[in-house]
Parts: C-alpha cells; sequence; structure tokens
C-alpha cells in the first residue's frame, strides 16, 4: 500500500469508529465524513507517516493512529475556523463549508467529536506501547490546545496587540511539530531532535500560505483570497513582498532540510522535504498551483 | 483536605496549565478560568472522587486528573451549548455567558481548549500507572464525543427524529457513567460494574433538571428557564406531571443506590447518593433550592 492510500485508510478507520452503528445522531456522523473526506494533501500526516518511516516505523498501528489524529485535529480547526464567528467562509476545499452544509450547531458539535475522536484513536492503541502514546497524546494535545497549539495562535487574532514569533508558531507551526514529533515517538524516538524540522517545514509553510493568499484566484485555491487583508492579519508578502517571501520560503526550507536528525532514512526524509518545496514555490503570480488544498 | 477544596485544588491546578505563563494569549487564558470557577456544584468530579475513595484511591493523582478532566468536560460543553447557534444563553452559574463575557470566537475556542486540556491532564499522569490512564482517557473520550458521548447528545437535537432513548444517554447519562467508571479505573478497579450507577445517577439527574426547568424561576437557577419548551426538548414533567416525576426520581436513585458494586467504601457511597437525593428532589414548586447549578 502507498504512503496516500496507507493515510486515507487511516482516516477513514478511525472517522468509522466515531460514526459508529445503530443509534447515533446521523447528520452528526455525516459530517465527520463531509469534513474530513475527500481530504487536501494531506500534509500533516504525511510529514507524520515519513518520520516515523524514516525512524523505522516499527510500531505501524501507532503510526496509523497518529496520522489519522492529527489530520482529525487538523480538519476541526478548519470546520471551527471556517465558522460565521471567525473566518466566516462559504466554501473549504472547493465545496461548502461544514456549516454551510449542514448547520452552525452541527459544525460546532463536528469539531468537538473530531478533537475527541483524536484523541480516543491515540488511546485506542495504548497496549501497543503505553509509553509512546502516552507521549503522543501529551504532544498532540500541547500543540492543539492552550497555551502553545492552535487554540492558542487562533487566540491571538482576539488580542489588540499580538506576539508574532508566539502567534506564528502556534498558529501555522504547531501541528507540524506534532507531526514530526509524533512520528518519531511513534516509531520509539525521542521527540526533541524533531522539533526544529517541524518548527521550520510550519515556518515554510505559512510563507507559502500568504504567498497563495496574496496571489491566486479564489477557484485556484477553493476558499476565499484576500482573507489576511481582510482580517488585518500579519502577513510574509505585505513584509517583504513577493520576490523577498520566496527567497525566504527557500531558506528556511534548506534549513528544515539541514536540521533532520540522522536516522536510518534520513535521505528520503530529505527528498521529501525537497518535493514539497518545489511544490510549495509559486512558479508565477496567477499561475494555477498544482496543489489547491494544504 | 477536605473533598471540596481537594477537588478545587485539582481543577485549578489543571487549568492554570493551560493559561501558561509568558507569550501566551491573555484574553483567552482568562477565558479558561472565567469558564471553570466559580464553578457549580461540582457533581461529576464529586462522584468521580467518591468512587475512587471508595474503591480505596491508591494513586491520588490520577483521581485528582480524571476529576479536573472530567469538569473541564462538562464546563466546556457548557461553553459550547450557550453559544448563540444552540442555546444563545446570556447568562451561566449567575453571571455572563462566556460568549457574553469574552466575544464568541473566544468561547469556541475556550471550549475546544478545555476539551483538549482534559485529555493533556490526564496524558500527564501517564507514568504513575500507563494501563489505568489510556482506559480512563478512552472512557472520557467516549463519554465525551461521537458516536456515544454528550457531542452525540447535543446532536441529536439537529434531527428530525430523536431517538429519546440515545439522546438522554448521552446527553445527559454519559458524563456521570464517565464519573464512575473513571473513579473506579483510577483506583486500579474494573469500569463495568460501575456502569449502572452512573447511568442511574445520570437519569436522576436528567429528571431534576427537567423539574427544575419546569419549576423555578430564572433567578434561581442561575440561567434562563423554560429552555427546554422554547426548544421542543422532550421533558420528563410533559410527560409525567410534577408529582409523577418526582416519584420516578426516587425510583431511580433507590436503584442507583442497589447498583453500587461490593467495595470497600460501599456504605459512604450510598450515603452520598442519598444526600444527592435529597438535594435533588424539589420540596415544593417555586422554592428555592439549595443548589443552584449542577
Amino acid at each position: 500500500m502507498g504512503m496516500t492510500s496507507r493515510i486515507e485508510a487511516a482516516i477513514s478507520s478511525a472517522v468509522a469508529v466515531g460514526q459508529g452503528q445503530g443509534a447515533v445522531p446521523p447528520r452528526l456522523a455525516s459530517a465527520l465524513d463531509y469534513a474530513t473526506a475527500p481530504g487536501g494533501a494531506r500534509i500533516r500526516p504525511t510529514i507524520l507517516t515519513s518520520v516515523a518511516l524514516a525512524c523505522g516505523d516499527d510500531r505501524p498501528a501507532l503510526t496509523d493512529a497518529g496520522a489519522a489524529a492529527l489530520e482529525m485535529i487538523h480538519c476541526a480547526s478548519l470546520v471551527h475556523d471556517d465558522l460565521p464567528c471567525f473566518d466566516d467562509a462559504d466554501v473549504r476545499r472547493g465545496k461548502p463549508s461544514v456549516h454551510r452544509a449542514y448547520s452552525e450547531p452541527l459544525a460546532v458539535l463536528t469539531g468537538d467529536s473530531l478533537i475527541v475522536l483524536a484523541f480516543e484513536t491515540l488511546a485506542r492503541q495504548s497496549s501497543q506501547a503505553p509509553d509512546r502514546v502516552a507521549q503522543m497524546i501529551l504532544t498532540l494535545a500541547q500543540r492543539t490546545g492552550m497555551p502553545g497549539g492552535i487554540c492558542a495562535g487562533q487566540g491571538w487574532e482576539s488580542e489588540a496587540e499580538i506576539d508574532l514569533s508566539a502567534y506564528h508558531q502556534a498558529k501555522t507551526g504547531a501541528l507540524f511539530i506534532a507531526a514530526t514529533q509524533m512520528g518519531a515517538v511513534a516509531a520509539g524516538q525521542e521527540s526533541e531532535p524533531w522539533f526544529e524540522l517541524g518548527a521550520r517545514i510550519g515556518e515554510a509553510f505559512q510563507v507559502a500560505d500568504d504567498l497563495r493568499d496574496a496571489l491566486y484566484d479564489a477557484e485556484t485555491l477553493g476558499k476565499p483570497v484576500g482573507q489576511d487583508d481582510l482580517h488585518g492579519r500579519p502577513n510574509a508578502v505585505s513584509l517583504l513582498g513577493v520576490q523577498g517571501a520566496i527567497s525566504r520560503l527557500k531558506d528556511i526550507l534548506g534549513g528544515a532540510i539541514a536540521s533532520i536528525p540522522s536516522c536510518p532514512g534520513e535521505a528520503q526524509l530529505a527528498a521529501m522535504v525537497r518535493t514539497y518545496a518545489e511544490r510549495l514555490t509559486p512558479v508565477a503570480p496567477t499561475v494555477s498551483a498544482t496543489r489547491s488544498n494544504v
């Protein structure tokens, strides 16, 4: 099974547990699937799985649970970020956002349920390796909630004064750090040496996202553009200009590759980051992107 | 330290971890405290701690983590249930609801952060007893999310046709089942024998809540009344009448006491349920309740 199929199987199997059987509220069960499939590029679980493979992947069930859990947290964040009280987005991944397709109450509950299901999916694997699972749950929680996860990142947008470094690391970096660290822990490695790779990939995605937000049209992106300007959010393109931001993106990705800890699959992992770097870097303004969702 | 102080200390210590130090978004950090303190009767963590004590409480740090985690999930559910798209409640526990006091975005994030923090609080205790912690995380997740937790219970309210039995067990029963089972597991006992006590206490609270909703005024309750009628939700008082509902409440609590598994603290636990039973049962319509929040 290729990595893409493996990750899709892990996500759909985890979501199926949440959907249950018998006496379950059918619209909420349906919304769990709608919010998670078809997905975007599955970049976070791909990084997690790639790191686990580079480290030997000796407990593949843990890797799969980690990949599914991380992607469910990401999807939950998209569903809640799209709500009317945040971005009020009508479209996500080229189809109506969850609150548009199902209702606002069901969108809140879909996000809540996916967050819970992420932790449940990991806890179900505890008998495989209790110490690794506990560490994965802790890492995922720290990168999701307060004070340093994506909830904190979103929370900064409700402040009059933003700590930009804390904001970017929490808002975009956190789940990439979770990806590299959870992948390493799933394969029995220490998490700390994998922090920098995740943080740098996160920075790169933030800059790439800023470029896309500034350069592409809504049809290409599959979601509204100009959101940063609209919501007064800080943006690398407004700080550095388009060419400056592209140059910064390349520097960050070079640093990411240099930071990869010594491991059996180090070379393949570096190749994967290079591949993503090419896909991430816009060729020219308004040219269609090869990937429309991250 | 008495049980009340012990539970308050566990909750405030867990919330302090989520509030963090240094570069954190201050309003969201403040809202975590606002949403969890001062609390209501802390009935779910009290039941959890009482069951753990009845079973020997040989790992008090696990009991405390469980109590804090369970109460944070309960508080998160109140914050989200109060949102404009659900109950649109202006008041909770006698003060403005979180979205009124802080904003709707911060209320969504407060709920999300508390859910995550609940699982993080448990995962932090894993080194104490990894198997017990994993079971506690799994139990809490199953009683919080989909397909059988409080998210599912709330999800039923978005359906045209409601499975009443599944609705009640998920909406109100789930966190009481989590309370008895997590308390037992924290003290090294099997969870299954403790299901019935939790389920019956949950039923009793549902009936008591229906009675309060039908009989009391908003000032006494500290929240809006008549919400079931307003939202067309099923209610024991409309099915059985006031005296019928009171009689049903007594039957359920008798069954709860009879279901307590054999354990060292069985007699004290039965006494606790009896005490709650007396407090729960309305003396007469419109008389002030001794407890205004559950």
